[in-house]
């Protein structure tokens, strides 16, 4: 890395080359937001990018430089570096429809990017979509990019939280940690004990740490049930669970309160009361920042040895490669948004 | 009625006088929105309401002119006709603390708003909030407003919509009913049937159909479960009894989708693309809702013989009574969208 430039390398993983992930990037490099934080280069295919920009008017303006090693790359506004993995061919890829060649292609390009960020060759990695069929249809034995960056790290305890960056959420931002995520409704009951509670309550405060400029993190507990279970009149998780975790914490340090309905807490959150919010399942968490955010909520992930973002559409095949108007708000928040956990990191070890 | 004055006649019952309702009133009355659709009064009490214009500095412009019978009322920016209902008391009720008589008192001005609408002397009612702990201490067995309208109508079927209006859900408005409410998340699974889930398709296009100006309203479905489960592989309920549900009433000839993950549906809905969202448990629907429109949100009851909206804010016991610029929003948009259902409840009888 260039000893002038202390802005992070990020790479960004190609994703489906079916899907609209290249028109976003190629429509997202000429916005100087993408710079302004971070040293983008794609991991992917130069041929797949020079076509989206093309396709998307940017050929004249923007030209893809194609690199060997991360190190060489010299982004611009007017230049997309792009490292290739050997081997990889996705030239017959059809637009819009389930190919195995594009399935191991976006698997190819993420492992690039995780083992360059193992390597501390990069500094972070941004993951445009991939597709869960053409991903089974090449073999790869994970259903999406989380589990394939858990088994390359090595780790097994990992989570996600959603992200929605300060333009779109007052002043400071605000992350969503999940107790449970991927999983029936059903089976959360179960899943949520006084530990796993307590052990997600440090996981927020720790998560979104890098992110709050130094302050100590404000975190709050939604409850389970409606109205937080009102005193016990609509279920006892609050009782059993929640608001004993949340004690546990506070004895340890944290900043945390809770449990607060769900119904009300997303906004208070919203309105700059706290930091971050630990849903207690999926749709909690992400009812509220979807609905709020749109596409503007950016996944980051947790647990991992590197830092991870992710942008929260998906691979849109029905609009794919039309030349659409694509969104790159996304693209740019996820970026953004790994830049700055990786700022964070660097002052947080620096104390 | 005034055969000249086509605006519904509605009752805004005053709710817990020592909580926010009478200053609320006192600061929408001068608010044209609040008398474009509909002729408000008041059922309360003249001299609290007095107290509330005076602490507001509201006395000199608006008078309260105390009535006997709601055909008596003639609202104007400058007169709020208040009905009184003999033998009420609450000159010694204290700002901000329960209080059996506020209790009490808030029982009896909003049964009397039921019984002038059953009897067709009033177009609706809009209820100002009360407090539980104030209405347990008069003796009343119910803990809210629907307990009380449900045994006062005779009806034992009722549900709840929380309607977004236009201003805040863009051109048409977004209502969401809920499959399941005031019961701990553990017992939703148990209540979610194939017959139930229609049951409720049923009432959110019936519910709506008010409020779309004469199109035939569009219904959403949410998943039960994260991804509307993602084809079973996160839980089974959308196949087994959702698809199911919404299938059989397209076949009844209801214009419904579903289901449809939750955490997308809302900002679907919200762009225009439905009218109504069946939700599948409490903090599902409300949890859009409350995050993206706040206090705005207003608060239906369905199932009634007779039309009825509500705030959507409490008593807000720590900020009653000191002159605070206190939220006019829910109250006029409560006014409004029950006066849009009477409109809406004509012209449906008309065709």
């Amino acid at each position: 890395m260039s000893e002038l430039d202390e802005r992070p390398l990020v790479a960004l993983t190609l994703g489906d080359v079916a899907g609209i992930g290249p028109e976003v990037v190629a429509l997202a490099w000429s916005l100087p937001a993408l710079h302004a934080l971070a040293r983008p280069f794609v991991v992917g295919d130069s041929a797949v990018l020079r076509r989206a920009l093309d396709l998307q008017n940017k050929g004249p303006s923007i030209e893809v430089e194609t690199i060997d090693a991360p190190e060489a790359a010299r982004p611009s506004l007017k230049v997309i570096p792009c490292l290739e993995v050997a081997g990889v061919d996705v030239a017959g890829v059809r637009p819009g429809l389930v190919d195995a060649r594009a399935g191991g292609a976006a698997a190819r390009w993420l492992v690039e990017g995780i083992d360059l960020a193992l390597a501390g060759r990069i500094d972070a990695i941004v993951t445009l979509p991939l597709h869960k069929e053409s991903l089974h249809l090449a073999g790869i034995p994970h259903p999406g990019h989380t589990e394939i960056l858990a088994e390359r790290c090595g780790v097994h305890e990992h989570a996600m939280m959603l992200y929605l960056p300060p333009d779109d959420a007052g002043p400071g931002g605000l992350g969503v940690i999940h107790a449970t995520l991927h999983v029936a409704l059903r089976q959360v009951f179960d899943l949520l004990t006084l530990d796993s509670v307590a052990a997600k309550i440090h996981l927020a405060d720790s998560a979104i740490r890098p992110l709050t400029d130094g302050r100590q993190p404000r975190i709050a507990v939604a409850g389970l049930n409606p109205h937080a279970g009102e005193n016990g009149l609509f279920g006892d998780e609050e009782i059993r669970i929640i608001a004993p975790a949340v004690a546990r914490c506070r004895l340890e340090g944290v900043n945390v309160v809770g449990p607060i309905a769900a119904d009300t807490l997303f906004g208070r959150a919203l309105g700059g009361e706290f930091d971050a919010v630990l849903a207690m399942y999926h749709d909690q968490g992400h009812v509220a920042l979807k609905t709020i955010g749109f596409d503007r909520a950016v996944n980051v992930t947790l647990g991992l040895p590197i830092v991870r973002t992710s942008v929260a559409h998906g691979t849109a095949f029905d609009i794919a490669w039309q030349g659409r108007d694509v969104d790159t708000s996304s693209l740019i928040a996820a970026v953004r948004v790994a830049a700055r956990i990786v700022a964070g990191n660097v002052r947080i070890k620096r104390c």
